[in-house]
């Protein structure tokens, strides 16, 4: 551990072989190598790889099904052992383009049935909806595809996917979330905020991508605004603190997050991991921390989408007395990035 | 429709009987009859009926299972028949005492077992909780049980159960939220906050009780900070709009509810009906709603603890372009509440 | 309890009002009191209350939603209190006419979306099939409607709802199964097996219908080969033995319900109710009936297209060393039926 | 394809170094490679590697959470490429011992809370049973630990799991199953039997471990008589004919499988597929096989216990009017195997 930032680019081949991109979390050789305390300066393909452009593009038609949601990485984090957790710290996140774009795709999204949730029905129809992005203003522009209603929404960029190389010598697509973080699809990854990953092998193996230049709360149809991504972060570790799930902390809240199905179940991963969260943290005892996580915790829905459903659960510090995570590392990196 | 406001005082007697409270959503007779417009001063006990006072009440010793969550009501709205909404606009909402309870009931909550999900788990300690409620402050002060722990929380009253009578005859214990609303247990019930019930019935009989001085989202314990509330509702009628699902408004945003298990099931409920909504307010296809809905909704989990478990979905109305839903049914009766 | 029995012939009046029927599960007046021990001779209404006769026949057309699976009953028990058992043996279950009834029911059954698992796309196709029922040679036979394919499936009488009025005042649906009986949709409901239902109410208000020739596991598209049933029951009591959850029993198997959502939950009720029951019956602690119960179970899934999902679980009292359920009610009534 | 049968036997070293052996599907090398219609004959071992031996031995204890469940293979299948089906008949499947094993696990098993299902509960008591094996008379001796109960249950050996490399680059945990089968642990797997897969990779890369002398329809408590078997199969390929979930066939039924949480998404894959390979068989609409599926189907819950719940839906071939799956390979196989 430092008290100052290396710094380090790396970034995918805008021009390489699109197979040659990393599409799961554990199973590939990392792409570089970094020390605790490292700015990684780098970017990430939107999740169709770029090949979904124009209204007229569809992703069943311009994208291969093997090649979806492909990530920057893995960076092999010097020092990272099982039992440490990883904190990534979002400086900055800002889309590449003037342009977003977001789709339905068959039998892909909340409010459709799906392979796992089968039914006898056939697929909504197929669309895609290019978006104007306005990095000066902070804005989205919607267009309907249907009529000429139009709306400006708040530019919120954020990544949809972040991970570790899973545990078990499991190797998992990155269209998946779990403890191992992934495809959780949650709005908090924004700026500002400082993700804690349990680290499941050597070096941990991080990556990211999947931008998002804002999504709602479920990303109800499967697709939020997607778009390539300038992304710096602070990579730090915390040693010999595990992280059982991913966490998040900003400087407001600590976040606990759940993947699994049913969504129930995705509730249940955050709010006990919040509760034992908040009892270490305040020395209180877990019944305690029950109820105080019980009139406290905001609960915003991730996704309801992916492979499996993630559920955040954040608690405001004001009702901690003043209690410090993770040795106060979201603290020194927002010290770092300002 | 009229555009004064008629007023009544009515409120449960409260050294009655406690078996003569009304716990159940249909199958009561009504106890008073109101036009529309008619501004309701009532008060609603806490969902022990006052019998946990102390830490030293426990719910499962004071409490007869029967007796739990007494509503106030039903009220029989003049003019209300099956295809209409009875509107419910909450003026204010504050706590009848200085003091809130909460507990762990065995067998109840999010983070034990249940006798739906069943295990061969002991259950957790039962313990109650007393805070401290300071209207003037606006604060609830949290003292942990165990050790010195304490918490100041913002005071932030809402109802948890808010209902009619329930279609194809049934009757529902108020411990149940569904399509007729009732104990979904959101914190977005508070003043400000205009609710829309689809009516069933004639005259829709329409209770509301179970006060929360506060409540996490998800309410993860099962029981908020419980209180007897003042309250003043006006009740009035959109007559022809039906309302499948229980909606919220306020000045900020239009809201859906979903209640069902698995909570997937209460989230697509929400979400579809946001996007029916959508489509009808801006004049949008269903499918450029989808779109629209999944890049600007909120969703805040309201409970994962009752017999069903109830999903939040909100848009702002900013993006709406200046949609009026409910033909200003909100606007107009938040003017009346000035 | 006496040993002999009583019998009574009851019947709706075929020609009656439609109205004036049993739909729900409680809020309705008995419509015959009868002593424990009583041999019921009666007949039930198929699921569309007979108004589902051809092919050309939709139910979303000639059916109100409000009048659907109509109930024999309900019987007040007499000495039936809270914390009874009413045994319901099943003596004969007959197809009443020759022919049999199916269809398809828009956002009905287990592979299209419903009201609950909510999503966009459009129903399937409804539509009737009319099985020839062939009471001779015990046939149930199937024909295409878009082919000529057909196929003699056996002919296995049954009952999908049989139940008693709820607890906590409430009155549900004669779609709904739960722990007061209700459409559960076991084809293990037919005759030589004898129902266990825990008593609610005084007089417990027995009802059933929804008569089925046969049914896969599952009821996959909601509706079984759906007929009018001559049936004779025996009524008796088993005083002082609650049973929490929906039991049954034949010469072979004991058996256990559960009906909830999501599915897991049925089984975790079926499964958790067995394990007790075994422990019970075998003087075994809990975990060592875990144990036996957890090698010898059968599992079948009654139904995943009602409001609630139904899971059986089946012991072989082969395993139980000569154990005795419910004071050997059963075999009692075995006894009295031959 | 030839008309005659290659034998091979291949088998684990008893001795080798147990971190050597496979517990994943996918991301690892070959043992062996075969040719389509290779009689396989070979051991696995039990799902604790052998480790748990008698009552005082605990897997919590004795078994590295890593090293659970190893696997027999993977077996390269020639010619096997995506897009074809690699079909394994069980020839026999033979208890190695005269003993087997099961017990509980802390926070695994379908009666408990788990890591998924999180709650705040300790755990159930954790405790093993050893169970004689009688491969004479074909029982398995069950003991109760706390008190002198006994009971003979029939021997019915069968495989928990059996699988492939998984799609997508993914290397699956053998805890798991999906639609590549892995650890279905459904009794449907036993000698006679012939299980389909869908091929995903080249060689196909067949493993198959978990044998069980029985068990229970849910696997209840998660662990079933675990026993090291000798098993012989016949592994072929069905080329061109691609299987989206496993499937199974016997002398009497076809069977489909799915893998999912919640169980009522592992239901609709498994129902929602044989409607599907019903249509193809029979040649009927997929209206008129939904139809008949769901008057026919048996459906047996399989497991409620693994990260995924599976659900085996079965049609018997007596209603199918002599239709022949997968070009009549189990017919092929099974008379190979006679």
């Amino acid at each position: 551990m430092t008290d100052s930032l290396t710094d380090l680019f790396w970034a995918p081949d805008p021009d390489g072989d699109p197979a040659a991109l990393t599409y799961t979390f554990g199973g590939v050789a990392p792409v570089a190598s970094v020390r605790p305390r490292t700015r990684l300066s780098t970017w990430t393909f939107d999740c169709f790889g770029g090949r979904v452009r124009s209204t007229s593009d569809l992703p069943s038609e311009v994208c291969d099904p093997r090649l979806l949601n492909p990530q920057t990485g893995p960076f092999y984090v010097e020092g990272a052992e099982p039992g440490d957790t990883l904190a990534v710290h979002f400086v900055s996140i800002e889309p590449r383009e003037a342009w977003g774009v977001s789709s339905t795709v068959p039998f892909f999204g909340s409010l459709t049935s799906t392979p796992q949730t089968a039914t006898l029905q056939p697929a909504l129809l197929e669309r895609t909806w290019i978006y104007e992005i306005d990095a000066t203003d902070r804005l989205v522009r919607y267009s309907a595809a249907d009529t000429k209603f139009t709306a400006d929404l708040p530019l919120d960029p954020m990544h949809g996917t972040v991970g570790v190389a899973p545990p078990l010598g499991e190797v998992r697509s990155s269209l998946t979330p779990g403890d191992w973080g992934g495809n959780m699809d949650t709005p908090e990854m924004r700026a500002g905020t400082t993700c804690y990953l349990g680290v499941n092998v050597e070096g941990a193996l991080f990556s990211l991508g999947d931008g998002h230049a804002r999504q709602g709360e479920g990303e109800t149809c499967g697709v939020a605004v997607e778009c390539a991504m300038d992304t710096v972060v602070i990579l730090d570790l915390v040693k010999g603190i595990p992280t059982p799930w991913p966490r998040m902390e900003n400087d407001t809240f600590i976040m606990t997050t759940g993947s699994a199905r049913p969504l129930e179940d995705a509730f249940r991963i955050a709010h006990q991991q919040m509760v034992l969260w908040v009892a270490e943290l305040t020395g209180q005892s877990i019944l305690d921390a029950y109820q105080l996580v019980s009139q406290t915790a905001l609960t915003p829905v991730a996704n309801v989408v992916d492979t499996n459903y993630t559920v955040v659960a954040k608690v405001p510090k004001s009702v901690l007395a003043g209690a410090v995570a993770m040795r106060g590392t979201h603290a020194a990196l927002r010290q770092f990035s300002r």
